[in-house]
């Protein structure tokens, strides 16, 4: 059963808020801030209309490349607010001229071949969920541009039950690489927010963050060799479970957006599926001590699964409560993990957390936030419609630093926000991983829009809270990639000289600069 | 108080093995192994005699640089098999001209300067115990070389209990790193064999394997950030606990072995004093099987700190016992680890492990490997004096491969060593390090040598031992490092665009190629 994306915006149509829900929404946010009069309709196919395709795909490869409106509008933005307003205005600015979605690593390999002869761009489209600007035709290149879709490749190529690690095509979405490793008793576990719409291969290349709270946070630590195609050739990392041979290739990789290869499959380290499970919640009357709880938490080799602060504004917005509440959870396929919860729950207390006492609120608080947070991007999509200015962001930080960043971040975002006339508004935090030395502080922003206006408040927003991470010492992004969104924000935080080093090594496999130019580096 | 290295073989002087260890070591070696009717004696300081250094310091830096053969003498090798007999043997092949042991970081600065004025080649050197060729000049250039030494970088600088990290100075070696990390109660607790004589910059650049047998093997998960001089400008990575920013600018510079950057300092994550030990012992009648329970160990979520399986004839050797032995550890600074090892106690008789019902035999059979663990190197430079090839190499393997693996290396080493003349032999196996996906197979060699023809013997066993790892889908260095003994094991391994990509990464802070020519990569 093929379900049907939205091309405008998040997920898939089926899955869309119905109209009493978003009646619904539009009532329960109306008492906080202000609403537009009239709810920005989505847009239908029949309202695209593009210039030509600029491109005409070889005969031999032109059954699995698309030229119509729909692909391409569907292929040209990612799903970040700038991206859905842009579509809901009906303005679709450089659009691929080609959408190819090869059926195996060959066509991807021609695809880089037809792109060298003609000289277009190809810009690597996973699930195409983007929230920074990671999958558009770069702004000021007038080459040719083709989408290169790899959700065809798609498939768990080889399970190694002994070593826990399967062989992945690289543009499998998360649902069905979980279905086709669940026979074996396994799952990658790597559950980002867009799991439903992203790819392996985008995970990879991004760096995605999943929802293992503390200990392997991000995509990185599960990955155990990569296969990519380059303009240059194909380049395979051997599988070895650890090594010390010269500096990592696959971490060069690992967070390249697209500029150094397509990754077309990748081996990857996976986990038995959990059957001990314990969790609790903690509730703190500061945000601060229950940041100090996590911190102990982080620093105490517990390593919970699950760790996750949610301020009090994120957890009343999410219908979680009106408190402070660290999430807490374990899991294991090995063993009882009851006693991990205890000294969790000790900790917590420690630092005046009261833990609910009774397990039913713990499953209601957590399953509450869960099921709001696999529905956030949906909900986004509506709250723009209904005229406010709707943003992620998200960052790291040191625990010595942890508290006046996260004030000063706050603090720059709110008064940003003020400036532009997008005030009252609200800012929530979570941390969504917790780290021995650090956090990841999350930041959820909901104003109100000011009609046309809109899109240049949001500019002047997003530039003065890249500032304020900067400044405060944080990374520009601790999970949602750099893209173009963020690039002024990377280009204070990388040093120089490795940037000019990621330069060099994108020359020696991508000469002609084929490959997503624009993103992390110029050109 | 400064200890007085060894210039021609592993440690200090005042911890050598005295005469009546050697003669008691030669009577246990004896009935296994002939040794040498004469033991070669250590070279003495007049026996040194250097050709004329062709390099002069510059006035503004010459208090710090040394020509003094003996200077020039110990930093010529590492501390190999090769670099030991090569120094018994009294040849110091390509001397460094200048030993250059800068006070501070300026100081690498002005050498890296002068040294693109002079032509000459920089190697950058720390505790100089690399055993894989990786502080020695190059073999086909004819430029000057100067040692830089980086011994004098030797400080914690700053401390942030917070975040349990410290900022420290590269050239620190391993006892001083700790003594000045034990006021604030933090460890870096990364305790490779070398521990005593190698800096944590040598770690860094040569992605050292420490004492967690589990999850945090390597070095490169402790790096916070990375502070280095290049000969076009010094790079310094942000602080920061996780980033999704780009691919990891660290990533690049931890394995690189001295080709991108010297490195000056760095922020490391620190481990609370642990305060909660337990331990315990499991004996097994084959390897496989006890491999089979560090398998289940390294997948059950334990994290085990030890988890180290040694063979029956490394257990023997060692003087720990006659079976073949998993020797498992827990600790922590937070909680008691009792319930942990008890887990791991049912896990390793599940496959069959015999577990010491005394805790005095647990503490026995750990503390005698331990102790033996230190010593080795020094006992290896007295096996070699004894006429012995003596030889430590390591590589890791994913569990699926892992017997045949295993096998067929042993076979080849002991082929090998057979066809070079070189046996009967004891070719012995333990797993130093324990993954999910695989573990980390770290062989150790004792073959009777064949007088001047022992280092040619040895080098075709080298070979012949790479090539079978290669063969066999493993690693060529888990933690050892490429240097030069490796090169041609490596040069198999990594992809071939990646060598590209690395080679161009160089140009860019070595257009001139002065750092450690040849190690990795060409030239």
């Amino acid at each position: 059963m093929q379900r049907t994306r939205r091309f405008w915006g998040w997920g898939f149509e089926d899955a869309a808020p119905t109209p009493a829900e978003e009646r619904s929404l539009a009532a329960r946010i109306a008492p906080f801030l202000p609403i537009a009069e009239t709810t920005m309709a989505p847009p239908t196919p029949d309202e695209i209309h593009l210039t030509r395709p600029r491109l005409e795909a070889p005969a031999s490869i032109a059954s699995w490349c698309e030229t119509d409106d729909l692909a391409r509008a569907g292929h040209t933005y990612g799903k970040s607010f700038r991206d859905v307003l842009r579509a809901l205005e009906r303005r679709w600015e450089r659009p691929p001229d080609v959408v190819a979605s090869p059926p195996d690593e060959a066509g991807v390999v021609a695809v880089l071949d037809w792109a060298s002869q003609a000289g277009a761009v190809v810009i690597p489209y996973g699930g195409g969920s983007s929230v920074v600007g990671g999958v558009e035709a770069p702004p000021d290149d007038d080459r040719p541009v083709i989408s290169l879709d790899l959700r065809r490749l798609d498939r768990v190529l080889e399970v190694d039950v002994d070593s826990r690690a399967a062989l992945i095509e690289g543009g499998i979405f998360g649902p069905a690489l979980e279905a086709q490793l669940r026979p074996h008793g396994l799952t990658l576990r790597h559950f980002p927010q867009s799991f439903e719409v992203s790819s392996l291969g985008g995970w990879i290349a991004t760096r995605s963050g999943g929802h293992f709270a503390t200990l392997h946070t991000h995509i990185d630590d599960f990955v155990e060799s990569i296969r990519a195609v380059t303009p240059a050739g194909i380049s395979q990392t051997r599988r070895l479970p650890g090594s010390g041979a010269g500096p990592s290739p696959d971490r060069l990789l690992i967070g390249s957006e697209g500029i150094l290869g397509v990754i077309t499959a990748a081996w990857m380290r996976l986990q038995d599926r959990p059957t001990f499970r314990a969790s609790a919640v903690a509730q703190f009357t500061s945000f601060e001590d229950g940041a100090r709880a996590a911190r102990a938490l982080g620093q105490s080799g517990l390593w919970p699964t699950n760790c996750r602060l949610l301020d009090a504004g994120e957890a009343m917005v999410t219908g979680a409560g009106s408190h402070h509440l660290l999430l807490l959870g374990f899991e294991s396929a090995d063993h009882p993990v009851d006693d991990w919860l205890a000294r969790a729950v000790e900790l917590a207390r420690d630092f005046g957390g009261v833990v609910a006492p009774r397990e039913d609120l713990v499953r209601d608080a957590s399953a509450t936030w869960r099921s709001a947070f696999l529905r956030a991007p949906y909900i986004r999509d509506s709250l723009v419609r209904l005229g406010l200015i709707s943003e992620t962001f998200e960052t790291a930080i040191t625990w010595d630093r942890f508290e006046p960043f996260v004030a000063r971040v706050r603090h720059a975002t709110e008064s940003a926000l003020s400036d532009v006339g997008a005030w009252p508004g609200v800012v929530t935090c979570r941390l969504t991983h917790v780290y021995p030395d650090g956090a990841a502080p999350y930041f959820t922003v909901l104003a109100p829009g000011d009609g046309p206006r809109r899109l240049d408040q949001w500019r002047t927003v997003k530039a003065a809270v890249m500032d304020a991470i900067d400044a405060g010492g944080g990374t520009v992004t601790h999970h949602h990639a750099v893209g173009r969104d963020h690039r002024s924000g990377y280009d204070r935080e990388r040093p120089d000289l490795f940037a000019a080093q990621l330069r060099a090594a994108k020359g020696v496999v991508d000469p002609a600069g084929l490959l997503n130019p624009g993103v992390l580096i110029d050109p």
